[in-house]
């Protein structure tokens, strides 16, 4: 904890939400959004933290770093610098807490007939 | 499967989709709305079929109608008449196959902070 407080100081970064402060209604508006439920799904399988560069995505650089922004304020990621690289963290134990099921039901699954002909 | 077929043949319900041809994409875009979302789980809570009217919801009857159509085209509810009372019912089983944990996570729980305050 100690250590996440310190990535937080990164003053290139902004404070993180409690995820217990976030509605299932914000997390639902960040995940509805197919580019950041890829960016999600990215993050789960990976089991590891993900530069922004490295996790391709069908959108330009400013549009991507909207959808990154986005998913931080919902609480799902955890940003911090290494150098130059933005780094992202799915924060996975605390969603699991505050809403269990759901990573698992969004982003831990084939999208279904539509997103299996991409 | 005779009788819902039978229950389909009504003239004043259009068809249902078949849930396997869904998308995630469109499931999370129907219960991305709250309104939507609170329908569900009163079909999910109540574990049987209700009529339109019987659901309390803050928006006009008019709105109501388009909620539970878009309800309909996402695959999550399957209408019936009763004489002139338009049914819902939840296609649980269906969507639970198509779409493991999600009906769980995102209706059978507490919305989280803001929701709880409401």
């Amino acid at each position: 904890m100690a250590a996440t407080r310190q990535k937080n100081k990164d003053a290139r970064i902004p404070a993180h939400p409690d995820v217990r402060t976030i509605s299932l209604q914000q997390v639902l508006e960040a995940l509805v959004d197919p580019v950041r439920r890829h960016i999600v799904s990215a993050l789960y399988a990976s089991h590891e933290d993900l530069a922004c560069g490295t996790i391709d995505l069908p959108v330009s650089k400013s549009t991507a770093t909207h959808h990154f922004h986005v998913l931080r304020e919902a609480g799902l990621i955890r940003q911090y610098y290494v150098g130059t690289s933005r780094m992202n963290a799915l924060r996975r134990d605390e969603i699991d807490e505050a809403f269990p099921g759901l990573l698992r039901a969004l982003v831990a699954r084939p999208e279904g007939p539509s997103a299996g002909d991409a």
